[in-house]
């Protein structure tokens, strides 16, 4: 093969109470990304579109960490020609960073005739998040790479695994425009946790799951608390706590923070609530004169796919 | 209703990473409880044979505990006559307060004529096992009154459900006969947990319940690890490392604390080798020369029942 189009979903990682482990695939929303072949030497990467801050040296560019890395493994010199599109802003906590390095690993794992397994495809791809996050965390990348509903078992070694969810779930997302990097994000969390907020949050854990795996609603809305990364977050997302209020008192099942934030999601029972939550999002930033940005999407039950 | 036969089941709680939230019910193993309405005035308790040591005084026994709360908040005041008959230990870790105040709890409501909900029913039983603990825990009560393999998703409120279970899933347990009181052992919990500690912890919590939920014996197997209870509590059971690798190098699936211990248990694949693992349980602590008593049971699906 010698050239490839792919698409590289975005993400909701930690989604409520699964801080680091739990993560989703987007439809729609995420990198498109075309690779190639070329008889230039090393990895030549276009400017984004829309996006002239991102780096283009292959060295520092999130697709180009991922790529220089497979390529060494598997011993080729090649040059390789990158492309990315992207229709969601870095910064926004929707798995950006996530869905570039995501998309590289599974691009170049096709060109390269498919050497790699999906998990050593998730274990470059944390490569790229740790030279943008300074954390090789896997919630976003596994979730672009796998699709569905994934989580994280554990790091030593990498354990992922999916679970079934709900059909008829769907997501409201509202993109405040203000920024929070993910790294200073982290800053800001706890390094212990009590033990009685452990149980709550692993109650909340096992809840999540099995609300999934059972198409519970009520269960799924009842655990989507989070004791590690909201109480502290959410003040760095203005008007967070109105947004999330908004939500639920319209009818959505949970309301929580898209991976470090700022973006804000809202779980619904179908689709049509799902845009009707979107509509409220918008025109509550919009009313605190905060540019925002609104998406409704299902689970993406594919993940990374050849276009 | 004038008199009722109860059994209630004793119950593995915690069941590896599911500190305070989850337990499982046992079969055969448990309680059997006689309660009759009397002429005579208060709660008669006789003594329980085997266990001269536990008190009959109905503001001191565990089902005498219970029992005032029921009937003062129906506010009836007849004689109530209690006869309880153990085959599990006090102080083995398999629930043995929490069946005798779940039983009570279960009994009387059925000679009362069903007044309480199921989740009522474990909140009186919570305080019997307040009055024995310190501690009012729901894994061990919730699990013997409903049966199953339950989750406690919360205690503010109480939130309990059951999640399904692999049929063949089965259970070796050794009881090695030491003491090692649950108001005792939770004083040597750490009060805090890492934030590296707690991920991994609620990845366990997830595996199992996704384990449980598709059957899948392997996720189970990798999912019985605890960072909060076994780390500290193992070195208070005389041979636990050495049983543990013991049952996991002869095909056990997993293998844990019960409860706050001293009873191990091991999850096995079907019956048989279940029964392998007790007797090898059995031989070890028998060549340490500590006294022991092995028990195999799948998971018990009924709950407290009328016999």
């Amino acid at each position: 093969m010698d050239k490839i189009k792919i698409f590289a979903p975005a993400t909701i990682a930690n989604v409520g109470p699964g801080y680091d482990i739990f993560g989703l695939a987007l439809e729609n929303i995420g990198d498109t990304i075309e690779m190639q072949w070329t008889d230039k030497k090393g990895i030549h990467i276009h400017p984004i579109d829309g996006f002239p801050d991102l780096p283009t040296t292959a060295e520092e560019n999130i697709a180009g960490i991922v790529a220089i890395e497979m390529l060494k493994q598997q011993k080729i010199k090649r040059g390789l020609d990158i492309r990315i599109h992207k229709n969601v802003m870095p910064g926004s906590g929707l798995g950006s960073s996530g869905s570039s390095a995501a998309g590289a690993a599974f691009a170049l794992n096709e060109l390269l005739g498919k050497p790699f397994s999906q998990t050593e495809l998730i274990q470059f791809a944390m490569l790229g998040e740790k030279a943008t996050s300074g954390k090789a965390h896997a919630d976003n990348v596994a979730a672009s790479i796998l699709g569905g509903f994934t989580i994280i078992k554990g790091y030593e070694p990498l354990q992922v695994f999916n679970i079934p969810f709900p059909e008829n779930l769907h997501i409201a997302i509202v993109h405040p425009q203000i920024e929070v990097k993910t790294s200073d994000s982290k800053k800001v969390l706890k390094k212990e946790l009590g033990l009685d907020a452990v149980i709550k949050q692993c109650g909340n854990v096992a809840g999540l799951v099995a609300g999934m795996m059972g198409n519970d609603f009520t269960l799924i809305g009842a655990s989507m608390n989070d004791l590690i990364a909201e109480p502290i977050r959410s003040f760095l997302i203005p008007g967070y706590k109105e947004a999330k209020k908004l939500a639920l008192e319209n009818g959505a099942i949970g309301c929580s923070i898209s991976g470090s934030g700022p973006s804000i999601f809202a779980f619904t029972e179908g689709k049509i609530k799902a845009e009707e939550i979107a509509l409220l999002f918008a025109n509550f930033y919009n009313n605190l004169g905060i540019a925002n940005k609104v998406y409704c999407s299902g689970i993406n039950g594919n993940g990374c796919e050849v276009l």
